[in-house]
C-alpha cells in the first residue's frame, strides 16, 4: 500500500521549472502574478456519481477535471498559470493514479499550467481543483458587462455532450461511430483559453461565461448580472456534428439547454465582428453569432421567421435533481 | 427546496468591502497581492467520516474547516487575505447551512479573510477550502530552512485534541468537564496566525510547520526537507491542560504524536530567544522551547536525564488506516 506521502511524490511531484517560488511539499505554495497583473481564481468540485459515472476512465477524468477549471479562466479571458488539486480517493490505486495524473498533466502542460500544491485523503472519489490565471486590470470578461445592442456569440458547437449523456441514460440511441464522437465531447472538453485571452486582450468582447449548465441558464446569469435581456435565433445555434444530424426538436433542446459544453458565450459590439472572426481563426476556434442583447428583460428564443419558440428550458441545478 | 443559486446567495454571498476586485458570482474571482508581495496558497479537503464524524456540529465544523487552512498560512508566516469554498452536500438543509456558514465566517472575519468564490454540488459531505495569504518575498517560513543548532519551539499546548478523539473512540474515558475542554481543542482549533506573521516578519524563525498529523511526523517533514536531525526533550513538550493531568506514558505519546493540534512547530537561532518570547506574548500565544536541530540525521526523543525514549511513533497517514 502506498502511503499518502509516497503517493503524492510518485504521481504529482514533478520537478519542472515553473512560476511558483515554492511548490508542492510545504504548508503553502508561493506564487506572484507578474507585476501589475491580477490573479483570476476559480474552484470546481467534481463528485463521482454526480459529475462523472462511477468507474469513469481515469485518464479522461483527469483531463476533464482540469478542463472545466481552465474553461473558467477562458471565460474571464485569463492566461492559465497554476492550480492546486485536492483529491479524496477510496484507495491509493497506482494504475488509477497513473492514468488520472497522465490525463491531468497532458492538458495542464498544454496550457503551461503548473500544479503547485494540494491535498490527498481517503474518501468518496472527489476532485477539487482551484486554478489561477493572470489578467491585466480592467480586461476581465465579466458577467455584468453586457450592453444593449451587443451581438451574442458562441464558440465551437453545442449539445453533443448532452446527447451522449442521453444515450448513457438510455433516453436515446446512437450508432457506435456517432456515439464515440459525442462521448468524446462529454469526456474530454477543450477549454477555449486562446479565444478567451484574445477577446479580453483586444478588448473585443464585453461579457462572457462558459457554458457548463446549458446555454439558456448560463446566458441567464449574464442577463441578470448586466440587467438586460436577449433574443437568440434558436436555429442559428451551432449544433455539434452528431446532434446536427438529429431531429429539429432535439437539436433545439440540447443546443439551448444541454450542459457540459464548455464553450464560451460572449457579447460584443457589432463594430468588432470582423476582428472577432479573425481572433477566433487565430485561436483555432469557430465562433457563431446567435443573437443580440436587448433592453427588454428576459430571454427570447426565435425561429428563422422571427416567431417565438417556447421551450420551457432551465439551466442545470445541482440540488433540483 | 433551495436551488443551488438561492443557496449560494442566502448563506455565502455577503456584500462587504474586501480585497477582491471581483468576488462571488462570476467565472473567476479577481485578486491581486499588494505591490511587491507574494501570495501564499494552501488547499485542504475535509471528508465526513474521515476528518470529522458524521453528524458533526455544523457551526464547529465551519470553524474547523477555515481554521485548518488559516493554520497553513500561519505556518508560512502569511497574512490571511481570502479563500474559496467548494462544498459537496447530501442536501441543501437551511439549518445546517446557517450554522456552518456562521461558524465559518465568525473565524474568517476575525482574520479579515474574505470568501471570494466557490462551488456547491450534491454529494457526500466534503469541504474543500483554498486559502490565500500575503507575504513579503524571502520571508516565508519554509520547511527546508532549519539550521543545525536551531532551537525547536512549539506554540500553545499539544495532545488534548488527540485525547478527546481517544474518548470518542472509547479507548479512554474522561469526566464531562475535562472532556468538554479536550473536545473544544479538537473541534475549534485556534490558528496561530499572529505568531506566524511575527516570526516571518522579524524574521525571527528559520523553518516552521503546523502540527496537524502529530509533532513527530510533522517535524519529520522539516528534518527531511532541511536534511538535518533533531533532539526533543519529550517531557518538555507542553501538554494541554487535560492531557497534563493524565499518566506519563499517555502524555508523552499524545504530545509527541497526537494530531489535530494546529500548533506551530518552528526552528530559530538561539540568539532570537528573547525576541521570540516577546513576539509570542504580543501575539497572545504561549511558546515553549522543546529541543534543538542536530547535524546527525533522525529524530531523538530524550527524557529529563537525557536518556533516549523509544516510542515507535509515526505521523498520521490517510491511506495507512
Amino acid at each position: 500500500m502506498l502511503s499518502e506521502f509516497d503517493l503524492i511524490k510518485r504521481y504529482f511531484n514533478r520537478p519542472r521549472p515553473g512560476r511558483a517560488t515554492l511548490g508542492i511539499g510545504d504548508d503553502c505554495a508561493l506564487l506572484a502574478p507578474a507585476p501589475g497583473m491580477q490573479m483570476a481564481i476559480s474552484t470546481d468540485m467534481l463528485v463521482e456519481g454526480r459529475h462523472f459515472f462511477a468507474g469513469a476512465d481515469a485518464r479522461m477524468l483527469g483531463h476533464k477535471c482540469i478542463a472545466v477549471n481552465l474553461s473558467d479562466l477562458a471565460a474571464m479571458g485569463a492566461k492559465p498559470v497554476a492550480f492546486t488539486l485536492a483529491l479524496a480517493l477510496p484507495a491509493a490505486d497506482p494504475a488509477w493514479l497513473e492514468a488520472f495524473s497522465g490525463g491531468l498533466f497532458a492538458l495542464a502542460d498544454a496550457f503551461d499550467c503548473e500544479l503547485i500544491g494540494g491535498d490527498t485523503t481517503k474518501g468518496p472519489l472527489t476532485i477539487c481543483i482551484t486554478v489561477f490565471g493572470e489578467l491585466a486590470p480592467g480586461h476581465a470578461l465579466r458577467r455584468d458587462a453586457a450592453k444593449v445592442g451587443d451581438d451574442i456569440w458562441i464558440s465551437g458547437t453545442l449539445g453533443d455532450a448532452r446527447l451522449a449523456l442521453a444515450c448513457y441514460w438510455d433516453d436515446y440511441a446512437l450508432d457506435p461511430g456517432p456515439m464515440a464522437i459525442a462521448a468524446s465531447r462529454m469526456h474530454t472538453p477543450a477549454p477555449r483559453v486562446a479565444l478567451g485571452m484574445a477577446l479580453a486582450a483586444g478588448p473585443l468582447a464585453h461579457a462572457a461565461i462558459d457554458i457548463s449548465d446549458g446555454l439558456v441558464g448560463d446566458l441567464g446569469h449574464i442577463l441578470a448580472a448586466s440587467q438586460v435581456g436577449a433574443t437568440l435565433a434558436v436555429d442559428a445555434l451551432p449544433a455539434g456534428p452528431v446532434l446536427g444530424a438529429q431531429d429539429l426538436n432535439l437539436r433545439r433542446r440540447f443546443c439551448a439547454a444541454g450542459g457540459d459544453d464548455y464553450e464560451l458565450c460572449f457579447t460584443a459590439p457589432a463594430a468588432n465582428r470582423a476582428a472577432i472572426v479573425a481572433a477566433a481563426l487565430a485561436a483555432g476556434t469557430a465562433v457563431t453569432r446567435v443573437g443580440s442583447i436587448d433592453a427588454e428583460p428576459g430571454l427570447r428564443l426565435v425561429d428563422g421567421g422571427g416567431t417565438l419558440v417556447s421551450m420551457g428550458l432551465a439551466g442545470f441545478d445541482h440540488f433540483a435533481s
